[in-house]
């Protein structure tokens, strides 16, 4: 177990208040990091439906998930083996039978068939039939949209996971400079990946790392102009740049960092632009202190670009933590104008106020950890553009 | 452009004459790789909602998705402009609006709303709160699960897809060859994986590869009693057994294989149970053949382990193409009892036969293709319990 049973306890009484506070008595919580959270739970076994459950009233936490992966559930968390459920296999990818009917039969055996129960309506393995399966299944349920509760109970990290924060920082750093050191004229770009992979998961003597949420984005040339492409195994060229979007990854929590990368003298273009996110990037982590906002971060980077004559409308960052495909934001807060989260010691996000125009662009991020005394960088990679002259 | 014109062209055709037999007038197709199959997009922008709209009147399907990923479809597409459109930003990770909102606006528009729409209503990232938000934008429209009809138009493979099934095989011939070279007591878990994903992205002078679906699966010791663990940083040890799934990706076709390694003179159970399943998956193979169904090739399985007094609930196998996270099964054909799909020339499949007991376990697979000659297989790997003395 990577935590102590103290801390599972600490996690799942915030989450009941939460819950209590918004009228819950039951969560059914499909999202894997949210599981992982409350429980333990690590297995790549969120392609098919599974779900833990947390009653307001219940010390202990239900895991269910198909039969294969309950072997799984017994090894990652503490739970007893009571609370441990499987399904059986049929259930998976069938037209008449989901999990959710499963998941339905189990709450009803428990009596909670009426209960106000909060769904995760909008994280990436809860489908529609899923949730229609659920209300189906449970007509005297009442249920909400839980607006992603468990993840706004993450956004505040704990010592121990901002150790891992730490260790996953140390593996992007090293990513990085792989990544600065491979890519070169000529070089094929899936050569440079194999070794950025390799060092994200190698890591140092110490420690090694896991799997990334999202893989190396590695838009190159032209392909600057568009944040999320992915590498060819063509070869990079002398005279463009290329993006590098990379996270290292801890026992799953994630520390994610962009640089961008010319090959040759950058154009001017480039070059300012770079100086100004640069400034605003620092502008903007100047003042991200607590009491803050995540809306008054952003204003302070958009002060310094609209000085430059430069706009930006996307959200220039997101709260970090653990991540699973696809994303390693935690979907909670974002570095956006109308985002009110007020900034708490603790709290951990990326800024990356990614430049995207016609045929070029430019990244140069920062993840970070809101302290008393300001914002803590993880990363020690220069926040700079890049050249390899 | 992966494929030719006149190859998507095919495939909208084959999905619209599908659609008709369903009755669907529009469909909303958010699976990343059916949004890849039938317009060529490829980019890691899936953890934000994001559709292609196919209409039965329409030549060329609508991209919609994130705006900052727009110049992504304008890139890996053969869209015309007007056909690709963005939404804005504020609708990424908002309580109050959704990009389904946008979608429904974009629907209504096209004078669409009255439309009978299918729904990919258990795709990975088609949550509750998507479905639910089209549904109310659209009260008059008649939304229907369209029970995956993409994926069923893609499980038949066009010459073009074999070939990029054949160099995916070749690429995880090579890592897996990675896998059993590193794999030694005392060397780290994740350093063993670092080199497995070099080999996938690195792939050969000719080609390299791409990002999989799902990462190394690495059950290790104890853990491969259960399928879905991945790698520590703990090193192997002496008288254990790995279980090594992984595949190759090509262009995003995957053709993934699964062996188990032992370190050391294997015991005895593991050993018989081994030949077993080998025979087990020689007799699947042997019934794979045009005309037959999925149901027949597992139970051509299930005999050979019944007579040996082994049994297994779980499917043994799925059909395989695409594959985004968190899945290379393209949902599917499975084989097992009760899927009567018939097979045809060009279906692919993995036959994956685990056996996952208390404290053991053993996988052993083979990807195949379906001919008319039978099953052809895509890898060289040897079929065996691979031991290193």
């Amino acid at each position: 177990m990577t935590f102590q049973p103290a801390e599972f306890a600490a996690r799942r009484r915030r989450v009941k208040e939460a819950m209590s506070k918004a009228g819950f008595d039951l969560l059914v919580v499909c999202d894997p990091a949210n599981m992982e959270y409350l429980t333990g739970y690590r297995g790549w076994s969120f392609y098919v439906p599974q779900a833990v459950l947390v009653h307001v009233d219940e010390d202990e936490p239900v895991w269910i998930g198909r039969g294969q992966d309950a072997a799984a559930a017994h090894m990652t968390t503490g739970l007893t083996p009571a609370h441990i459920i499987g399904y059986p296999d049929d259930h998976v990818q069938n037209r008449t039978k989901h999990p959710m009917n499963f998941v339905a039969d189990h709450i009803r055996s428990r009596g909670w068939e009426r209960a106000s129960i909060g769904l995760e309506a909008d994280a990436h393995y809860f489908s529609l039939r899923a949730g229609d399966a659920l209300r189906a299944d449970l007509p005297n349920a009442r249920f909400r949209d839980c607006d992603h509760l468990v993840n706004w109970v993450r956004i505040v990290k704990s010592d121990a996971e901002i150790a891992l924060m730490r260790e996953a920082a140390k593996l992007v750093d090293l990513a990085m400079e792989t990544a600065v050191d491979r890519i070169a004229p000529g070089v094929r770009q899936c050569d440079a990946v194999a070794d950025i992979y390799g060092a994200q998961v190698r890591g140092t003597p110490a420690f090694g790392g896991d799997y990334t949420a999202i893989c190396p984005l590695l838009p190159t040339g032209e392909g600057t102009a568009t944040p999320h492409l992915t590498w060819s195994d063509a070869p990079f060229r002398n005279g463009e740049a290329t993006i590098v979007e990379i996270a290292g990854s801890r026992k799953g929590y994630h520390c994610p960092m962009a640089r961008t990368v010319h090959l040759g003298p950058p154009p001017q273009r480039l070059a300012d632009t770079a100086k100004v996110v640069v400034e605003g990037l620092h502008a903007a982590l100047d003042a991200a202190r607590p009491g803050s906002t995540c809306e008054a971060v952003e204003a302070a980077w958009r002060a310094v670009i609209a000085r430059h004559g430069i706009r930006k409308d996307s959200r220039i960052g997101y709260s970090i933590g653990i991540g699973y495909p696809p994303d390693w934001g935690e979907q909670t807060a974002s570095l956006r104008p109308g985002d009110r989260t007020v900034l708490e010691p603790n709290m951990c996000f990326h800024c990356i106020p990614g430049i995207w125009q016609d045929g070029w662009g430019i990244e140069i991020s920062a993840p970070f950890r809101v302290t008393d005394a300001g914002a803590e960088r993880f990363c020690a990679f220069p926040e700079e553009l890049t050249v390899k002259p």
